[in-house]
């Protein structure tokens, strides 16, 4: 009888989502700014685009839609047998909810790509679902926050999304450290370091070094088989202070050369750009998904102790698996969840978005009842969000009610009010009471 | 190979998107001016609280998430046994996808009924799905814009809806007709027609009056043992011109006579308030839905033929499934995917919307197209969106892609406008071409 919420959801309150919205609309809007366009896709996918396309952890994780009617008839006998759920999910179930944003992008593009006109840029800020064991922090509903530039290989879009990301965090009164680096330098590294044909294995390794450190790094490495000689190598042009000091080392490194000439591009477009976050290239970055090719961005909390709030970066074939090659780009995408949880603990959100209600009127009697409703439309006609209360009930019990929703201003109105067309404004934080006419309350308050 | 998206589910491109948006913003605009609060409910939700509140064919159009991992190892094995679908899919399960924002917001209220200071009135804009046979403007996938005032018998709050369905129809220069009636008017007409007992088979034929005219409604009737006699009242009750006349209809039917103050006090409300639409009592107004108790209300265009594009009214008992009694209240829905296409249909979405970028620029060569890169910053700081193509390629490439795109401007930048900053600024639409500093464009594209 009791009802509840799958695990892993949430209800988003008036004030919650509030601040979320905040969230989102800032970068809505730089998104926009920049010359991304918005699209949606549905919730619903076939399961035939999404599977295989996140790795077989990743399949584990999709949540799947039964069909409808008599499901069972077109069961799998087999796999009904023998009691095989993983057998039986595909011939009972065709459709399942979004993972992320990419793959119905890349789904996207090459149904629609005879109406699009690239270079084509998106954005798209809706939920994806993951079967993922709920932790404080993890949901299985959530919302992503991407953009992709796809269809060129031009490093101004790199340099555009350092820009978006600067002003996002600027906006949002954050302190981050901006990270990139080139999938092309860790190849550099790969080769320099004679190990050219296991670059992932050695990024996977390092992209640990901040948990576990040099000595853990080494230790994976040699369970990997790689030579002690392959390892110190691979220690010291990891340890480089400057990437700059990487140039002499890849100078038989073409790869690694490359690399290098498009971090400095990048750079090249952002002289005389004034940031006001801190961009640094970090040549330990490697992002875990190994589709990415070119530069890669993370970005983390200078203030808050917690992992990457935004990932990114180029890669060199977005629709391949749909049978559509060549569609290079690069895209970002804001961890929102985790942004929500940084401007909440560091208490960064504006104050006016925990009022949801602009006035609230209280009438004393039903003929100052009638005339306040009247009034609502001088409120809400001048754009404040009013409300009156629906009775004339006791002044207590509207006062309570006007307390608990934690509404900033009041208006009560009674015949005296009424009859001179003077209403007294109360601030419920202050207490202060003003008394004065429609026109001069919708001036105050829009101030 | 070839990806497809599920029947009944829309990829929306950035132009539509826009549309919805203008629409949405509207709706979202006026319900926040007339006090209501924004939340959100998760689109999964367990299936016990879905199951059982749309009726027998409502529970077939549930879309069911498939349980994660091995989900046969709870399968009821009786019912694997005897392949029934129906009996199996509760034991493999227990979520599906919202079927509408109404059960789900009772839910809401029910869990977080000590966090909510009532009378409480939300909005929520947010998809739903319903395996429904996919058709021309029906889908599975499709949003819906409610907004309910509960915890008040308060007539109000009717008043307020008809002026939030004037205002937002009028915003978008939409010609409607807005229908009211009462329950209690029909079951006032119930009872002088010497059938209360049977109101609901009564106004469910009435409710066909505009289908199948008199002669169809009195053929259903008699196949339902109406007599003749109750049938004659029916009629003539049901065909008064002015509700007004019921009046003495009523004398002795308490319930009517109320339905009639109430429609009596709500037009009361509205006294001075000048409405941009026609408001009409219709008494043959049933609504299907028969959780409503008091007031209904119905929306049909005057321009378009097309069923009804907002429905609502009161209903005393919304949260009593959950386990919390008294709960009364009263809501709109409005139908935002038929609004979308009579908007389509008569072409009146503002011109503007079909613009997703406002402003491009076209280098000319590699000098230029770096000084173009650090304009678009103080294009984009003004608000404006703007874009650059990605490298200075010829200008017959460049211009192909920005006719392809239907961006309005252009700006094309040399090395003489890179010397002079003076550009040319070209309207695509007319040809025109200004040449004017980066301030002046600002200004021209601003206006």
């Amino acid at each position: 009888m009791k009802p509840s919420i799958p695990k892993g959801t949430r209800d988003f309150s008036p004030v919650e989502l509030h601040k979320r919205q905040y969230i989102f609309g800032i970068i809505r809007d730089v998104y926009e700014r920049f010359g991304f366009h918005p699209i949606e896709t549905p919730v619903m996918e076939n399961l035939s685009t999404l599977t295989g396309k996140y790795g077989e952890e990743g399949d584990k994780l999709l949540f799947k839609v039964l069909n409808n009617g008599d499901f069972l008839s077109k069961a799998d006998p087999e796999a009904l047998a023998e009691k095989d759920s993983q057998a039986l999910a595909p011939s009972i179930a065709r459709r399942g909810l979004r993972y992320d944003l990419t793959v119905p992008f890349a789904r996207y593009v090459v149904m629609h790509q005879n109406d699009l006109t690239f270079p084509f840029k998106r954005y798209q800020i809706q939920p994806v679902w993951r079967a993922d064991r709920p932790q404080k922090g993890r949901y299985q509903e959530f919302y992503q926050c991407d953009a992709d530039a796809i269809g060129s290989d031009s490093l101004m879009y790199e340099a555009e999304y350092i820009q978006i990301i600067d002003e996002v965090f600027s906006t949002l009164g954050l302190k981050v450290e901006v990270k990139i680096n080139s999938r092309k330098i860790l190849a550099g590294i790969a080769e320099v370091s004679g190990v050219s044909d296991r670059m992932m294995e050695m990024t996977m390794a390092v992209d640990k070094l901040w948990k576990i450190g040099w000595e853990g790094v080494r230790r994976e490495l040699l369970a990997r088989d790689f030579t002690t000689d392959q390892i110190d190598h691979i220690q010291r042009y990891f340890s480089v202070e400057d990437v700059q000091s990487l140039r002499t080392i890849f100078a038989d490194s073409e790869i690694g050369t490359t690399g290098l000439d498009e971090v400095d591009e990048i750079h090249g477009y952002l002289e005389g750009y004034e940031l006001s976050q801190e961009l640094v290239v970090d040549v330990t970055l490697a992002r875990g998904l190994n589709y990415y090719t070119g530069c890669i961005f993370e970005v983390v909390s200078k203030e808050v102790k917690m992992g990457s709030i935004l990932g990114g970066g180029r890669y060199d074939d977005l629709t391949g698996v749909f049978g559509m090659a060549g569609m290079s780009g690069v895209g970002i995408s804001f961890g929102v969840e985790r942004i929500f949880d940084i401007l909440e603990e560091l208490k960064r959100f504006p104050d006016d978005l925990d009022q949801t209600l602009d006035l609230l009127m209280l009438a004393l009697d039903p003929e100052s009842h009638k005339v306040a409703f009247k009034l609502l439309t001088e409120f809400r006609d001048s754009g404040l969000r009013t409300d009156l209360y629906p009775e004339p009930a006791k002044m207590k019990k509207q006062m309570k009610y006007a307390n608990q929703t934690g509404v900033s201003h009041t208006l009560i109105i009674g015949s005296e009010e009424v009859e001179k067309g003077i209403y007294t404004l109360k601030n419920m934080k202050t207490g202060d009471q003003q008394k004065l006419s429609a026109a001069q309350i919708v001036e105050t308050l829009q101030s």
